[in-house]
């Protein structure tokens, strides 16, 4: 994962761009990954699809020709989405197209301009007091074009058509945890589940944000009934607790289990409602209209956030490691639960399936076990029964296995 | 409205009687006024319409033909609906006959006998003691006649079929709070919903009590399906705060409607459960087999209640107006309130229709906006979002109103 | 009842046995009873019907003859089902076929092998010390055969096929409160509903633990959908409080009368879920695919439990009939319950039919009379309104027999 994070961060990675698309390449090498293509212009929902963003070179001098800001020392110097320009300016007017972050003045904000478009710098708030002059030639070379904005898919076909998206954004250029973070992990997860057979199918969608979505939902709405439930990943290198926010619908099986593998897995973890830790894709996938529960993870919130700073060293392979791991529990949870319906009537005579447990010695199991085999009738999956009889999914899973080696349930 | 009520509060406005009449025919000069007749005798369900009473003249006499007790003095002297009597009976009989009101001593008790008939009158209890003779003449010069029960009815029509009746009764001689103030905020009230468009249709309704109500429903069971909803008026004028009474239901959308905006309009005011507070129509309407949820809004207890103490000296036209108001803003939420649904997919592009809230400027107008994009799904109407995702009516409003002249919401 | 208990307690009652059919027997003298015979070897769900076992003599001796225990002593010093034997043992072998009571070592407890059979001993704990030799003599004389097992049913038909099965075992060898102690006051019950017209029928059944219940079911499954609920009666005659064990369920009409006639009718009682305070037959037919409510009622637990203790000593006539008049009162309020329908429009004229409740005088029973003229729709049952409007079964009962009278409700 940290090679992915070290070949791709310093990319820019603008939501059409080269950078994307070379990321997006990378990515197709470790995993098979189909391509989809929607030209600039095309209507999506209420949305339409930008053109492709190119700049070349950006600088900042005053008029004796010294360079106080340029494009080459950090692809964040220059606004997302910037229109060009190329003239001489005031520094009142050069300050109203100056980003800065307030809270961290050693570090360039990441700042766009995707849609109510401007020209624009980001520059660390200290450097400020060198924009002494009264005049500055601004400069960006920046170029719109019709193109096609591309989202990468991976799709892991299960047994059966009932699918589970897991999304994580790749259009946050020159930073680290906020966007690459979620896209390793992701990656990782991909190849483990082509690796092997799977119940749900999966979509594994590597896209820009919030358009990337739209237009992937827009333009294949005909998938959208299969698309049960979703996972958004993002931020999950630095050094914070994992965080489960919830989906819309807030309970559905995804968010029970989801709750019940962190708190499983991890010493410490925190949960909030649908839009409260993170404002990602889920607001797409959860939104009006398309409504599928999507989950988000990521160890939201982060200092370093939407700035320069957000780079290698904030970020580590453990951490990344635990994030992913929590996810495959997941997902192995969801893919091991069924509805179980009994194929017995009356209590199970127990002695003679060898599934006897004396009253005496263990009083709790056999209470446990007359709870399991009244919540047999094919309304409730394991883990609603696990919920439901106060034992924990593995051991209910076991017991409700057994009974299905000796045909009692189906 | 004191206008109103310095006409009408001294008759005899008794349930089948000339001076209900009166008041009815003074009423129809003001709003236009459609009057039932069910003539004395009527079955109505399980009740009958009783006879018109008339009451010439009343008093008591001792045997030496002083006068303790003359109906001329005050219409309340003389039980309503009492038999007519002429005859000498001891102390201890008259006693029998003679109602007081304990608590108040200085003031005649209003009290009536519409079906356990008898003869009887009511007086101030501190003159008890004037009666120190062993020997009484009564005289009672009452008449019953075949009639009709007469009952007021404003038909204000909206655009749709769906209707809110709003009632208030006219039966209580001589006294002005309880019920003239009702009447006389009733009457302004629909003066104003006959002078503009309204959605729903509404029935204004002057009628005596219970008997009234049974026999307007009675007699017009075809339009029990349309009345959606209804308000009981009475008791409004006095010092004290505005009550509102649930319906029976307690929990639909006037009871909501009206809490909230009470909340909005006053400072203070009670709140309680179906028949707590009041005792009135409600009972009618929304008893079994008609069920329709009726409100009641009133300033009740005050101390006057059924005496010859509730004359004009204890309202004010300050408590009528601000009754008024917070009915007049019910209804007017009513009126603005419908199920928008949503006619857009996905989160909107708020930017392309100049809807764009900053999130770092205005996080809870933006996280609200969400909220309201994901309940538009023609289920809700605006107040129920309004509640669910904690804004005020108000605001709500105004936002979704934007989106319908986007065309986002139908 | 105490009849009963003393001239069957001493028999041995196993399963299937001479001394179960013999009690039977017994039972069917008092009341009417069809007994059910299913051989040994029926399939029964998961479950199979036992041979019959007889045991003829049962001692262990030393090596020089003398006799450290007989069978002829007491009948609990055999396990029930126990394996025949007739070996000389060693000290150590002996000890693990010999069951003691650590909590009570001056009682031999009561030990079964219905199905992991083997043979053994039951033995007071301090008597362990005069087992010093290291070989014994062992001797059982057991035998296993082929026969039926049986089940006692006594059928009460009601005026409609909705039917209430009551159930006792019987199966417990020379024991008092367990099992007798139900049998007691379900036979005595059993003679009363037979005496009387009763609206449900009523199925009373004498059974051996578990297998009985099972056995009875599944041979006879077309009769589960009319048994409509279920009391299971045991342990009534010691000395602590009655409790109340809720059906699996645990709210249906029957735990909630339940829960109301202890209330009524006993200073203090007990209650608790399904299999928190007894374990018997209730979870056969609660069980799965059978699932008809049943509670339990009993004075468990005491200290006596599955000893020789449980004897005539510890139970006395005054519990055994204060629990019989509890159940008598579950059942009248069950038959008296229904589901009145309003046969009227409105508020009822009170005073046209003999009701009138003064609101002065009697505010809460006119506000009652209201509510439950208000919940007449056909939808609650007079105990479901008496809960609703918060008076007691007996009064709601009286007022709507009042309406019933009167031909307002049907």
């Amino acid at each position: 994962m940290i090679k992915l994070i070290d070949d791709l961060w310093f990319k820019r990675r603008d939501i059409v761009s080269d950078g994307f698309n070379e990321s997006l390449d990378y990515i197709g090498k470790i995993i098979p990954l189909k391509v989809h293509k929607i030209p600039s212009g095309t209507r999506c929902w209420t949305w339409t699809v930008p053109e492709k963003w190119t700049v070349k070179s950006a600088y900042i001098e005053d008029t004796e020709g010294n360079r106080l800001l340029d494009l080459k020392n950090h692809p964040l110097h220059v606004l997302s989405y910037s229109l060009p320009v190329d003239k001489v300016v005031s520094k009142e007017e050069l300050f109203r197209h100056l980003h800065i972050s307030e809270k961290r003045p050693k570090a360039i904000p990441f700042e766009y301009k995707y849609y109510d478009r401007d020209w624009g710098f980001c520059v660390q708030a200290e450097r400020l007091k060198d924009f002494s002059k009264d005049k500055y030639r601004v400069f960006i070379d920046a170029k719109f074009e019709k193109d096609v904005l591309r989202l990468g898919e991976s799709h892991i076909k299960g047994r059966n058509k009932d699918t589970i998206v897991i999304v994580a954004h790749l259009c946050h250029p020159a930073m680290v945890n906020d966007d690459l973070s979620g896209v390793a992990v992701l990656a990782k997860l991909a190849k483990e589940l082509h690796g092997r057979k799977n119940n749900y199918s999966y979509k594994i969608l590597f896209l820009p944000e919030t358009i990337g979505s739209i237009a992937f939902l827009s333009q294949n709405m005909n998938i959208i009934p299969h698309i049960k439930y979703g996972i958004f990943l993002e931020m999950l290198g630095n050094d914070n607790s994992l965080a489960l926010q919830f989906s819309h619908q807030g309970n559905t099986k995804i968010d029970k289990i989801a709750r019940y593998a962190m708190s499983r897995r991890l010493k410490i973890f925190r949960e909030g409602p649908f839009r409260s830790i993170v404002r990602n894709d889920e607001m797409v996938f959860n939104g009006p209209g398309v409504n599928i529960p999507m989950i988000s993870i990521s160890r939201s919130p982060y200092p370093e956030y939407h700035t320069s700073d957000d780079n290698p060293s904030i970020i580590s392979e453990e951490r990344l490691d635990e994030a992913g791991e929590v996810v495959s529990y997941i997902l192995d949870v969801m893919e091991r639960d069924y509805l179980p319906k009994r194929n017995f009537t009356g209590p199970i005579f127990l002695s003679g399936f060898g599934l006897w447990v004396d009253w005496k010695t263990n009083p709790e199991l056999k209470r446990t076990m007359e709870k399991i085999m009244l919540n047999l009738e094919g309304d409730l999956s394991i883990f609603d029964i696990s919920e439901k009889v106060g034992l924990d999914f593995e051991n209910t899973w076991g017991l409700i296995n057994k009974l299905k080696e000796k045909r009692l349930v189906v």
